[in-house]
């Protein structure tokens, strides 16, 4: 219905802005609120957006400047309150795995392309929301993303190992990556791994144990958590103080170095028709994937509050925020998890919030980045091994074991093909299993044998109740939507089960659970119609729902029945095969 | 059940052979029955077989090839007690178009390929068989069916128009075949026209006009339908007579010419491994077809005899026939529906009429075939014209446009791709746009609101009927299984619906339509409790099935769930919101 709806009003979204609602009531308390959150937001992301530019492969100053005309445009044109948009492990991942084919990390041309494929995306996520076609990303299932995540996390943190370990290592998979990285174990740089680990230990010290502590010193849990999530910051802080004072550079341990100071540039996308060709599909990935995960943060938060976001329209708005990352230097970003939970605890009321973010960061990269001249490469890599591996939920496959083997097999396959053969093909084979084995089971359908259950006007399963049947009459119960794939199921069993009762006269099939009946089915139900006419058998539906019903009623087929259409199965059976009724009574 | 069962005995088709049961009761009787039918049969096969070879492109004498051990492998394996393999006019156009791209249709090499892919195709079958993959057929949908019928039929026909005008015309799809005919026409041949069209409608006459006279004449219906069959034969010994008497062929008459004397021989397919490489995907699709079109025909036969067929051992059964056929210089066959139906109806009882059959052709292709000398191509043309345009079915777009626009899509685009495109794009894009098409109606599921009937305990949905509702409680009913690609939709529903009713307490989903529930839909369930949870309500489920049932309760979900599971929704309604059975009652 709501589709519906909204397709009668396909250009809803552009008189009534979402700015437009909030801006009205906006006083000075909500500016408070959202100040503050946009304060502990900006010093949250700006070490994440200089560590993933890096997981990119971009220069770390790329990562300032797609965070802030982003945030602008996701303030003007989303419908989430409080979704913090910026750079994210996973589509830094997948930009790296994009781009690595059309240029070497570190050129002026990997950057070109990382601008065009923000373009791209940002383009793709438009059109999609224009034309309403955010439903496509439903055909992730969530065993798929589990599965993409959790081996993207793995990549993640392989690949951040190198820097962690002060080495090089490259590697085309998980195999091959951690394959050059035990090579590489004799080429440790001693002081780059204590600088790493000392940091992830700290940094994982800071998501586990610090909120309890900070709790027993008095801070209420809300802010006790927000605090406890600016540990990155003063990871950075600390390394890069004690990397200036002791002179690791000259140790050899690896630091940022010079960082541009100014104002995100303004930039074009490379208007390159092949290489636009052989970007289409990591850009459509890049899109889909970061509109599920920033969906979904979106509708977790937006729910606690009962407020609602409106799936195409968060198309249109991570659509402008990519174009805009494309035209200031930036690379593709959606809404994050952390940070957006972060501004959610922290009291953003609304989307202004994100537009303080933007001139945070704006004054971090005029300002702040010859402070970053200092910071070790390995404090970066230490949070994102952090970040990333909470991502990590192997778990998965043992919980999807339990419920379904079909899930379990879409994981796994996901996971592995992930691992081995990268990003873009894990995930396309991913979606190809699960829709695979989704029709596999809707073709397999059960169908049961129903029978009277003595003394009510219910039927249950033969096999599975006692129950009054005859000879005469076959009662089945079909439970799935009747369409191509398992149609001839239907036919098959309903063959073998005249071939097996020469007795019957009549069949009748309780149609409760059919929700649809597609013109295959339809063209199978007047062969069974045919056949069990040949046979000298009439056959009979009963409880056919109202929307089936009047789908059926422009066909011909109800004319042509051999036998009735009954409102219940207990009515049909009553008229059919009045003896079961009676035996069920004496039983 | 019925599946379940087979697996549970994966190798009963072995000990079991078909012929084990009907060789034990054969009678004088049913050999007389057998013998007349075959009769019948063998005189319809032998121009088919002959016309059939020319479409695919190979010499006349291999169609005779295709037609004798085939049967005698269908008659030991095969479920069908009347069924009738060998050369049909939609895989021999599958054939011409797979072997195109390998060699010049005449040559050695052309005859090599046919061999090779009767070998694939029967070795694809077999393993199918074997490893119980008949149901990979059913995801070929009655609308890409019709329309990859039609099409190929039309294909055909135009295809034959060329042998009819005495020219040469040839094309890669519809399109061009037309532009290279009408090109064609002043150099027609107007003898040859003159035959062709004499001959077509001699055919069609004993088609639609014959069988009315014979029944006048005093024939039985079911006579007179079998005699009109044989109405090719006729055409063809009256055109060769002619053809002798007149010496057409000196007045530049095409006629079939010289055909080798003899017994099928011996062959062996190509063992070459790049040729199989390119030759997988179009033996699969001729596999599948021959496959779905034999299953077909096969089943509506026995069923007038209450007999059952097994698609599993009618996959061994074609593939047997189809390897027998490469190794006795034949090309691919499957189960014709005209010869089989002419079996029927002329009575045979068992599989032995198809071995009969097979020595009829073995002795036509020994001592017939200087008989055929003389018989002009054009006749040939002039059946294979006839037979295939009683395939084509325009009237499905319109049947289809009727009943749902999905399907009417999926035959437009089966139809369109197979004219322009030719068979193998036609048939995968056809599937393609089916599934996909089923998968968008299964993303976007029918969830109504429903309130009491008042006086009753059924619920209704709000929007169609006068029910009775209370602000505390939504009541929604999902029509359809909850999997990945619809559980969000359900996700945004229940959002929606809490961000407008402000007063809401519970809310309960009845399930009486919902079949299954994969994980991806469990998670969405369990958001859905939690975020209902931030909100203050309560999410309660009712009418769950036995399976689902049990299936949830292998997980904690109901142990975590806000509210609980009711066995019917007016129960639930009745604890939660006792005011609407009030009002209604007093309305």
């Amino acid at each position: 219905m709501a589709t519906a709806d909204r397709r009668l009003q396909p250009m809803r979204w552009l008189p009534s802005l979402p700015i437009l609602k909030w801006c009205q009531s906006y006083d000075r308390d909500t500016l408070v609120s959202d100040l503050v959150a946009s304060l502990i937001v900006t010093i949250m992301l700006i070490p994440q957006s200089l560590a993933y530019a890096l997981l990119a492969g971009l220069p770390p100053e790329v990562g300032l400047y797609a965070s802030v005309a982003p945030l602008v445009l996701y303030a003007l044109f989303g419908t989430s309150r409080v979704l913090a948009v910026g750079p994210v492990a996973v589509v830094s991942l997948m930009t790296a795995a994009a781009i690595g084919e059309h240029a070497a990390a570190g050129s002026p041309q990997y950057w070109a392309v990382a601008i065009t494929l923000a373009f791209l995306s940002g383009a793709m996520l438009l059109i999609m929301g224009v034309l309403r076609l955010g439903f496509l990303a439903n055909f992730l299932s969530h065993p798929v993303i589990s599965g993409f995540i959790s081996a993207s996390g793995l990549l993640i943190a392989a690949s951040q190992l190198k820097t962690l370990m002060g080495v090089k290592a490259e590697g085309h998979n998980f195999i091959e990556l951690t394959q050059a990285l035990i090579q590489q174990v004799p080429n440790i740089h001693m002081l780059t791994l204590l600088v790493g680990v000392l940091t992830t230990a700290f940094l994982f010290w800071t998501r586990k144990g610090l909120k309890p502590q900070l709790v027993r010193l008095g801070l209420t849990a809300r802010m006790a958590d927000v605090l406890a999530k600016t540990g990155p910051v003063a990871a950075i802080a600390v390394t890069a103080l004690l990397a200036w004072a002791l002179d690791w550079k000259a140790q050899g341990l690896k630091v940022v170095g010079s960082v541009p100071q100014g104002l995100p540039p303004l930039t074009l996308p490379v208007w390159d028709l092949a290489l636009w060709q052989s970007l289409a599909v990591p850009a459509l990935l890049i899109s889909v994937v970061g509109f599920v995960e920033s969906v979904s943060v979106g509708q977790t938060l937006a729910a606690k509050r009962r407020q609602r976001i409106e799936p195409d329209q968060e198309l249109v708005a991570l659509g402008a925020s990519n174009l805009s990352a494309s035209f200031t230097g930036g690379f593709p970003v959606t809404g994050g998890f952390a940070r957006s939970v972060v501004n959610f605890d922290a009291g953003a009321q609304t989307p202004a919030a994100g537009v303080y973010t933007a001139a945070g960061i704006a004054l971090a990269s005029l300002f702040m980045t010859p402070a970053l001249y200092f910071l070790p490469q390995a404090t970066l890599a230490a949070t994102i091994i952090v970040a990333v591996l909470s991502l990590v939920d192997l778990g998965i496959l043992k919980r999807t074991w339990a419920y379904s083997r079909a899930d379990f097999l879409a994981v796994l396959a996901t996971l592995l093909m992930t691992l081995a053969q990268g990003v873009e093909v894990g995930l396309v084979v991913g979606v190809a299993v699960s829709l695979a084995l989704f029709l596999y089971r809707t073709s397999r359908p059960h169908i049961a044998e129903v029978g009277l259950v003595p003394g009510t006007e219910h039927f249950r399963n033969v096999l599975r109740h006692e129950v009054a049947t005859s000879p005469q009459l076959v009662s089945l119960r079909m439970d799935e939507s009747l369409y191509f794939a398992n149609a001839r199921a239907l036919e098959d069993r309903i063959n073998d089960l005249v071939a097996d009762r020469p007795d019957a006269r009549h069949l009748v099939l309780q149609c409760s659970a059919i929700n649809n009946i597609d013109a295959s089915a339809l063209e199978s139900l007047e062969a069974i119609d045919r056949r069990l006419r040949d046979a000298g058998m009439s056959f009979h539906l009963s409880e056919v729902k109202g929307p089936v019903m009047d789908h059926l009623q422009t066909t011909e087929f109800l004319k042509r029945l051999s036998g009735k259409v009954y409102l219940s199965h207990y009515q049909a059976v009553a008229q059919l095969a009045p003896e079961i009724l009676t035996s069920s009574k004496t039983e």
